[in-house]
């Protein structure tokens, strides 16, 4: 069997990582600051970087809590917000993690649809009219994982109106926003309706995964709520982490780390793109403007589960579209090329096509 | 007001701490294991790191999960094990955090009377008696915090007995055990009886507590259910930090860093026991053997919160004995002399001194 091409992880290629900056950031940032890295900090995360994210967003630094990676901050706020039989929201196909995470609290999970310019608005008003009454409602806007959509400025205001109207808290789970590789950046929900939303967001995908750094921006009182469960799970997020992303931000290795990355995406997109359409004309997709996935479309009646342990057997693995939805999403499969250079997604492609062919396609396109 | 002198944060001091060496295991670290700390790495920790600790406890690395902090482990440890209205033995005193981590669990709280040899096991055989049933008993073995007390080798074998007869896990929290000054190191209860025993220790005092790394060792389905439940929490935990306390480890600085802090510890814990001794004569406690802390009960009657303020006035601070216990303690305090240099030792126990004289004496004693 060749070397494995996986188009299945969500992370970066250690190729556009830049671990010599890492390194410096460590070095530099514990010169600096040994007291405030090696000791114990507080549960709302280390001050210099609170600080540099709240001026990022233009909030106080008491509305910005700093955490052991992302999915933690989501497990603080579920926890917080949702109880047992309250209806959340989330769109239609969604993060698998989020919906297992919200499936174990005991929410009444409501999928909406996700259309190419975001989740179906006039779904969720028809949803909202049976009286679901929801708490939350979990909206990946950018680069959606995993469909790779983005949320439209128009959908973004009625969402607002929507979460006003009917008292809901908007959840903008946002880790791909840096990651824009065409077209133009709309402004955060957490922005136009701090009211109303709870905002999330990452250092994997801009400094590495590996780092373990998210963060939470909301009203003072709800990040008030969840520092003090923070505290009492673990003192304190990781101090020496949030140092060396805090030095890495402020020395401007971010931003240059943004471009590194954005510009592979764009390149690994743009090769993906073309090698569906060559290679699997049967594909379905809407090139993404940003973020690390494609999702993809076969025809109904494909064996998505059989295609993918066809390519698994020629070393080729995908998340198949079932993992993310609560039922159906058998024709659809979902991509990453994070992680992948362009010539292992040609090959990768190439595979993918065989492989849909051989075990996958419907009985009359075979 | 003088400059803080704090006797309340079970923490080291700076100068204590390996800035310059783990500067170098950060940047060796990274530089031969970049893929490994700055990708995503599974819940069970950073593989190297993970198959130290599993070497130097004796045990298989399916028993080991490596956490963001010890405190992290014990809450997912609480999260399988407790569940509301379950009875857990805890020691009279113990530490603050964990008390509130149970009782925010609903768990029925059994606090057994701690002596200087530990866990008063006479009085934890009255209370099994009663058909306590616990589900778990939570034990510090070493140095207990608050109270710097050690389980002796025929309390541990006794401990054992009860726990197999009456069919109780024995939770061995034991973070300080590598920080004895004196005496000589007992068998941990998890090698003696990995049957009925979850070990958890930390990092945080032979690294730093910034670097927030713990450990559990326990039963491989235990570990396994865990792992279940830190993945759904948090992904991994972080990789950088636990890549560069693997390094520490490996390159032997750990050994020298538990000398350097053995050796601070010992002085101020002399120097403290002394100091009292002089300008604290109403002062009883038990000279510790090792760890941070040091228990003073003072004549029953004293106002330890009126000698907290009144000392606090003077800038020395200490953690009251009722903040470690349900009901009663209110004669008692702890001092952690972990942070405090000889010098601030003998400046801040003189003060402690005119704070007791002054507004914590009992009214025949002032």
């Amino acid at each position: 069997m060749a070397a494995t091409i996986s188009f299945a992880r969500g992370a970066p290629s250690l190729d556009i990582v830049d671990v010599d900056g890492l390194r410096a950031a460590a070095d530099e940032a514990l010169a600096a600051d040994p007291g405030g890295m090696t000791g114990y900090g507080t549960s709302v995360g280390y001050v210099p970087l609170r600080e540099w994210i709240a001026q990022r967003h233009g909030v106080t630094t008491s509305q910005v809590l700093v955490t052991n990676g992302s999915m933690q901050a989501d497990a603080f706020l579920f926890d917080a917000l949702v109880a047992p039989g309250d209806a959340v929201v989330v769109e239609l196909p969604t993060y698998d993690r989020t919906l297992l995470s919200l499936r174990n609290r005991g929410a009444d999970v409501r999928m909406v649809a996700l259309e190419p310019d975001g989740i179906d608005t006039a779904a969720l008003e028809r949803v909202l009219a049976t009286g679901a009454d929801p708490t939350l409602a979990h909206i990946i806007p950018n680069f959606q994982n995993p469909a790779g959509y983005t949320l439209s400025g128009p959908k973004r205001e009625r969402l607002i109106e929507l979460a006003r109207a009917h008292g809901f808290t908007i959840f903008e789970d946002d880790p791909y926003v840096a990651l824009r590789f065409a077209g133009e950046t709309l402004p955060t929900m957490v922005s136009m309706a701090p009211d109303v939303t709870v905002y999330a967001s990452s250092f994997s995908k801009t400094v590495c995964p590996g780092i373990r750094v998210g963060y939470l921006v909301g009203p003072e009182a709800l990040i008030a709520e969840i520092a003090r469960r923070a505290t009492s799970t673990y003192i304190s997020p990781n101090m020496i982490a949030q140092g060396i992303v805090n030095q890495f931000c402020r020395s401007g290795r971010i931003e240059r780390s943004i471009e590194t990355v954005r510009e592979a995406l764009r390149v690994r997109a743009e090769t993906l793109c073309g090698a569906l359409a060559e290679h699997l004309p049967d594909a379905r997709f809407v090139a993404p403007q940003g973020g690390y996935f494609l999702w993809v479309d076969l025809p109904s009646g494909t064996d998505v589960a059989a295609m993918a342990d066809a390519a698994a057997d020629r070393g080729v693995q995908f998340v198949k579209g079932t993992d993310f939805v609560l039922e159906g999403g058998g024709s659809s499969l979902r991509l990453a090329y994070s992680g992948v250079t362009p010539a292992q997604i040609e090959e990768g492609v190439g595979i993918l096509a065989e492989a849909y062919a051989q075990a996958g396609a419907p009985a009359q396109a075979a």
